[in-house]
């Protein structure tokens, strides 16, 4: 059994162009119908900053909730997660990112200065009684800084466990990982509660899934359709597509839980709302067993 | 060292829309000059049967012959393979489909009747002091039939060798190959003089080359750019980018003797000449080791 977490309505959406409501909630239910056991709901973070969330109450209010699906939130600071603990929330995420370059880029402060600040984050978190996920961005690579070193990563991984982190994410933020990154990651952080989070930029994606099953990792982020681009490369991939990561692992005989025909429909629905050709060649072509009727 | 074969000027500009002449001729120089040592250059097929290939003399008198790489045409059947010699090729490539149905439609007879007719032509192309390497298509499943059983592969596959094939190619035709295929297939046929053929249909084209290399496998084809697109799945992507395959090998440590600018070079002038956005994540998104200049 894989676990898939899909990141569709939230990183998604987060990178695309901005979409109403009504179709965010249409893309939910969708995918809580999939059979998916995690859906990466929404985030809550300054409506200024990042537009395409500024609905995210709206958006959760009126979703349903399905039973046996956990859903979460990613929350940029306290007050982000005073607001998703106040929604219901009971699984959160925070980024900070092992490049100190691309970490004042993407919050405005040092990888240090985050990580000061997740130490009081998490102990709230924890008193309300909801857990917190530690990203790690830029762990395979950073567009500005190039290759991180596994023991920097490895180091913020020990101090966000120390602070009481309940799992942390590996975020593949710009396409730069590759089995060999995925090894050398890996090793170096030993046996952790762990998620990968890929992107397929460089069409590495399932060659990454792949290598990590191999070295027992069972928990993986995907994106209905590759809902959500790169933002570092006009015009290439993001996430690795959620109905491209069920479609290899049932052909491999492990178990998601998920229905790949209505997944199948869900990405069309994203296609749809979008208005544009997502990048997931199962949406494209179809999964293997579908037949060219003669 | 894993040895690519780049088919883009054949395979991929087969199933693009025709170029002109020119253009075929400076994409091939354009690739002699990056360091791949093997090339598909041409196919000598009927003009009528195959418009994009009905330069082929041409192409192949005005190209210019680079010391150190093997070029290799694909003949359909002896009077093909007469021009192909006369041309001067001394490297050899013929088509059986191991899909009855799909040897049907592609070729217009049974697979027992197109492996009836490879035992002379490999004897006449052997008379005359070339190799034949015979294509093995819908190796790891048919868009008709569906999966093929990894024993009827293997059957094909002793047959030719017994009649004297110097190498066989698995053809992924339509993208279904995937790692539990390839392991499977690669399982039955045990060692034997082999060249893998991906297609990325399916996102799995370099997972599906990830676990042929841990099987022993160091041969395979690409297609610069990704040219060729899936004749089955209008859009979707066909063969591997022979980037997306040496960008992965080299940061993995493998070395292909291939100068990745110089590919990208020659991929940008793919997407030149036949004026369409070629889906290769590395060529728009760039090697993992360009940074963004802040």
């Amino acid at each position: 059994m894989v676990s898939i977490r899909e990141v569709g309505p939230r990183d998604g959406l987060q990178n695309e162009e901005p979409v109403p409501t009504d179709a965010k909630v249409r893309l939910l239910d969708a995918l809580s119908a999939t059979g998916v056991r995690r859906i990466e709901a929404v985030s809550f973070v300054h409506p200024k900053a990042i537009p395409q969330m500024a609905d995210a109450d709206e958006v959760w209010t009126r979703a349903r909730k399905a039973h046996g699906v956990r859903y979460s939130a990613l929350v940029p600071n306290p007050r982000g997660a005073e607001r998703a603990l106040a929604a219901g929330f009971t699984e959160l995420e925070v980024v900070v990112s092992a490049s100190d370059t691309h970490n004042r880029r993407n919050l405005n402060r040092s990888t240090e200065e985050s990580l000061a600040g997740l130490t009081e984050l998490i102990a709230t978190v924890h008193a309300a009684g909801a857990t917190v996920e530690v990203i790690v961005a830029t762990s395979f690579g950073c567009p500005y800084e190039g290759d991180i070193a596994p023991a920097r990563v490895a180091g913020i991984v020990e101090r966000v466990l120390g602070d009481g982190a309940d799992r942390i994410a590996f975020g593949d933020t710009t396409g730069m990982a590759t089995p060999r990154r995925v090894r050398d990651l890996l090793a170096a952080v030993g046996r952790i509660p762990l998620l990968l989070h890929f992107h397929d930029t460089r069409g590495t994606g399932l060659a990454n899934i792949l290598t990590a099953l191999e070295l027992g990792v069972t928990e993986f982020d995907a994106s209905v359709g590759g809902l959500g681009g790169c933002p570092y490369a006009p015009g290439a991939s993001g996430n690795v597509a959620t109905e491209e990561v069920v479609h290899m692992l049932h052909d491999m005989g492990i178990d998601t839980g998920i229905d790949l025909e209505k997944l199948l429909e869900a990405a069309a629905l994203a296609e749809q709302i979008t208005g544009r050709e997502l990048p997931s060649g199962v949406l494209r072509a179809g999964p293997r067993s579908r037949l060219v009727s003669q």
